[in-house]
């Protein structure tokens, strides 16, 4: 095993990664797609918030979703209610911006918004942007105390950063806004917004946050 | 970027890591130490459960703890009261058999019992076995009901599948025997446990099913 290829390797593959994300960008411009990467711990409910944003922009927007997982079930993305398209890597960690290209033609013409989620893992989608205008990383508040500081890496790759599951704060020794303090500390750009898709708190300030 | 070279290098560190594995293997076996890895989603709990069961196993084995994160503040886990190890990847999304071993010899040489707790990721280690005789794989209840059916390679290698958070039952719309019928779906073999790291619930389940 020869580290120095191995090392050789993964910085190609970031470069070309950054390279095809810069054309995926100017994909989504051409052709008037506002497009939101959406990710984040599994579990921390990065789609039922997606839901929940699009039943508020349903009449504005013709609205598409791309759904990364390992294994997924199409039908529990497809609930949404808007086009939708599952891509199971079967044990890729990751999407990434090479990966996604050949899905973007598969969209419908009329999309002018599209949230791409990624595989859900708090740690390897940091490295690989897919040229989205926004990158929402989400994790619940039921993940725990040591959630943001421990993964400096991907919230410092983020343009928004929510905090989900706030309706179960009252049962949970976690406290929100030591979370908060968390996340400020490592990127004070990235606007932060609590929310829970349960109740619908903050998905309004979370559509704010993104300009929809 | 070459495709070809990129999977003959995922291949290479895949089996280069399987032989040194087993290694660690015999290492553990001269030194008559019990290892037992405990990987799993990040905010599952893991640090919690290990630090119930070694409440619990206090007088009977000498414990120490190697712990892998991205970034973890040593002080979080020296809490736990026995020796302890932090590993801190940098980015790295898994531990490895060869990262871990040099690790190994800083073990306090009257261990016999010792856990390793992976980078939290329920994704990349399952590929990565660091030797241990048990791979304990943590979801938490909170983490929602695809948590187990979208990661069926992770929960193939799971000697142990634990659902911690169990408390939390009553204010969750997740059934936590349909996530034992995942489970069951995906690896029979498996045993698995339902715990509280909070309550106490179910720890000495863990216990047995470990063979402490």
């Amino acid at each position: 095993m020869e580290w120095e290829r191995i090392v050789a390797v993964e910085e190609d593959l970031i470069k070309a990664n950054e390279r095809l994300a810069d054309e995926n960008k100017d994909y989504f411009k051409d052709k008037g797609i506002k497009a939101i990467e959406v990710l984040g711990n599994i579990g921390s409910g990065k789609t039922s918030l997606i839901a929940c944003v699009i039943e508020q922009l349903r009449e504005k927007y013709n609205i598409a979703v791309i759904n990364g997982d390992i294994a997924g079930d199409p039908a529990d993305i497809a609930r949404i209610g808007v086009p939708t398209i599952q891509i199971n890597t079967g044990g890729e960690c990751h999407l990434d911006a090479k990966y996604i290209r050949p899905f973007l033609d598969e969209l419908p013409p009329e999309t002018d918004l599209c949230f791409i989620e990624n595989v859900g893992n708090l740690i390897c989608p940091f490295e690989f942007p897919l040229g989205c205008s926004h990158r929402v990383v989400v994790v619940a508040l039921t993940d725990g105390p040591f959630i943001i500081r421990k993964h400096p890496v991907t919230f410092r790759i983020a343009t928004i950063a929510v905090i989900n599951k706030i309706d179960l704060k009252d049962f949970l020794d976690n406290d929100p806004e030591k979370l908060v303090t968390d996340c400020k500390g490592i990127n004070p750009k990235a606007a932060v917004v609590l929310t829970s898709a349960k109740t619908g708190e903050g998905i309004q300030d979370l559509i704010e946050a993104m300009n929809l």
